[in-house]
């Protein structure tokens, strides 16, 4: 079968063995993958995600070995592994979290040597996880189910009370996936920043409130403006409090991921900021605790998702609670992947590509 | 009168006008004054504290006029203000929150030039915040209400739900009173790391259940070990958790507050860690964010108490709810502040001296 595979730090279309599927797996047919942000910071600092993924005991890749990519896929399933259960019958379009189950625990599949990602005509799936894509999604929507579940968490890791007026800070796919997981939450206004113009129409269409152009106002100030007390809130508040300004609290998800962005958050958080780390940082960062001690802020980073937050996700998607057609800005077969991580650079360009390798 | 001053990076004894009290305002005599951790970082870092007021929109010290440290103290009452109740006889012992009520809020006692904090023989207080202090309790003691709050207060921010198990990271001022507080409220067993054998004794008389020496063991293992699930907790995880280690939710508390700690916290903290940081650590700091981001980590920052808390702590300490003997490590006159200042530098010494300006 074909694969777009890293090899030596590039993105090269290959030919590789079809994987055979054992004892509880499946073997499905790729329809769409999307390329994720984490895959483009892998390319460029796959030493460092090494490195990192020693640091937290996670078995790390081979990066002297082929790795195939791809963790935001919908499926068909082809065949089944000896001994599997035949519960979806072949054709069957399917979702799974990015894991295959195995007798030490779940083993992920997108940054492996051992498990073929989602840029391959085909790869393995476990049974067990297999979730079938309610009718008439289409599969490159089907394939949001994995982008929006980290929103869907982030949101759900937030803690959420009511009272909190949220601040999402990028507008790349992950703050997207924030905006459309709050907005399903009810938690309103929803003020979203991001530099890009495109980026900031993609967050209203998403269901964001207000939007900021981090150029021309500043996004804390913009927040204040909508975070303020009414009369009663005000009155409740307690005496020592009273000479503090009177803001609802803040809930800021950081979701840009490079360093000195939390630094910036620390600077122009309010008072008591809950501050949620969606984006993915990989290099090394600096801060100023005082102002994180002074605010007494609370930092809560975030990764992944539960089973069924994942499931619960593909539901949004099946029953048109997000607007996923405004969040897939492209498509290409296996040739364009490389292509098409240069291109995802260009914010004004596109947000999701998704990734066809049976075209 | 007398004060212990901070002027040119020195800490010097000299004369100065005693203060006037205004409306609303009381002149005490200072009986006892703690010299607190902040007050060493102060001297040392005045210049980093400036720019940190600067940053969060605090009134900074004017470091080329005198400043009177202390801010952990307990007076007797000498005279009132014009138009100010007086509803405490003079001769009263009280205690108050380090700060002076104005027009404007709340203005800090303790790193102002204006309002000079317990290193000199007499100060100003605000009429409403003043507490009582009950009878019996001695003034080098109830000195103790503030840093005891700082604990009451780390601890309450912690939101304990009651199956955390705590891991307390230094064991000077600040993790000594986290631990009194954790014994209050009753989360056990409290596990403390410390190098020193002296500070790791004092923990244990304040009621840490287990003291490791990190030059001998691994705090984090150490923990692990007192926190492993029961059968029926393990039973009851999520079976996606499964392949997780079955251990209780870890509460850590960050002590020290020098750079480089809160990244030693991010490698040895176990996945879900909650880390509650209440050492002030006054420099930039370097961490790695994956490491955060891989496990899923919160950081709390926390920085002093509420009015309650405060309150709270000096009632804890009447009723004799914290060994406060075991905490008062030496005391000294205004003449021995300077080289206090230098002796606290030394763990197996000291942990908390009392400046008795009257001596």
């Amino acid at each position: 079968m074909r694969a777009a595979i890293f090899r030596n730090g590039q993105i090269v279309v290959d030919s590789m063995p079809e994987p055979k599927p054992g004892a509880g797996q499946v073997l499905v047919k790729t329809l769409a993958c999307g390329i994720c942000g984490s895959d483009l910071h892998a390319r460029k600092h796959a030493h460092r995600m090494v490195e990192m993924a020693k640091y937290v005991g996670r078995k790390p890749m081979d990066l002297s070995r082929d790795v195939v990519f791809g963790h935001e896929f919908c499926c068909e399933v082809l065949d089944y592994g000896p001994a599997t259960p035949r519960r979806l019958k072949p054709g069957t379009r399917v979702c799974s979290l990015p894991a295959l189950l195995t007798p030490t625990g779940p083993a992920g599949i997108g940054y492996s040597n051992d498990n073929v990602g989602g840029y391959a005509e085909a790869m393995l799936l476990s049974e067990p996880l297999l979730l079938e894509v309610p009718n008439g999604l289409t599969a490159e929507h089907a394939a949001l189910t994995e982008p929006l579940a980290v929103g869907v968490h982030a949101v759900a890791k937030a803690n959420i009370s009511g009272g909190e007026v949220p601040l999402v800070i990028g507008c790349g796919p992950v703050g997207l996936a924030v905006i459309a997981a709050l907005r399903i939450k009810g938690l309103r206004p929803i003020i979203a920043a991001d530099y890009s113009p495109a980026r900031r129409a993609r967050a209203e269409k998403m269901g964001a409130d207000v939007v900021v152009d981090p150029a021309r106002a500043q996004p804390y100030a913009t927040w204040a403006e909508h975070a303020a007390m009414s009369a009663e809130e005000k009155a409740a508040r307690p005496a020592f409090q009273a000479h503090l300004a009177a803001l609802k609290p803040a809930l800021i998800f950081e979701c840009v991921g490079v360093p000195g962005l939390l630094q910036q958050v620390f600077e122009g958080a309010p008072r008591d900021a809950r501050i949620v780390v969606v984006g993915v940082c990989m290099e090394t960062d600096r801060n100023e605790p005082m102002l994180g001690i002074m605010k007494e802020l609370n930092v809560q980073y975030v990764l992944g998702y539960t089973p069924d937050e994942f499931a619960g996700s593909l539901r949004l998607l099946a029953e048109g609670e997000v607007d996923a057609p405004a969040l897939v800005t492209g498509s290409v077969g296996l040739d364009g992947v490389a292509q098409a991580f240069d291109d995802l650079a260009n914010p004004e360009a596109h947000t999701k590509m998704i990734v066809e390798p049976w075209r």
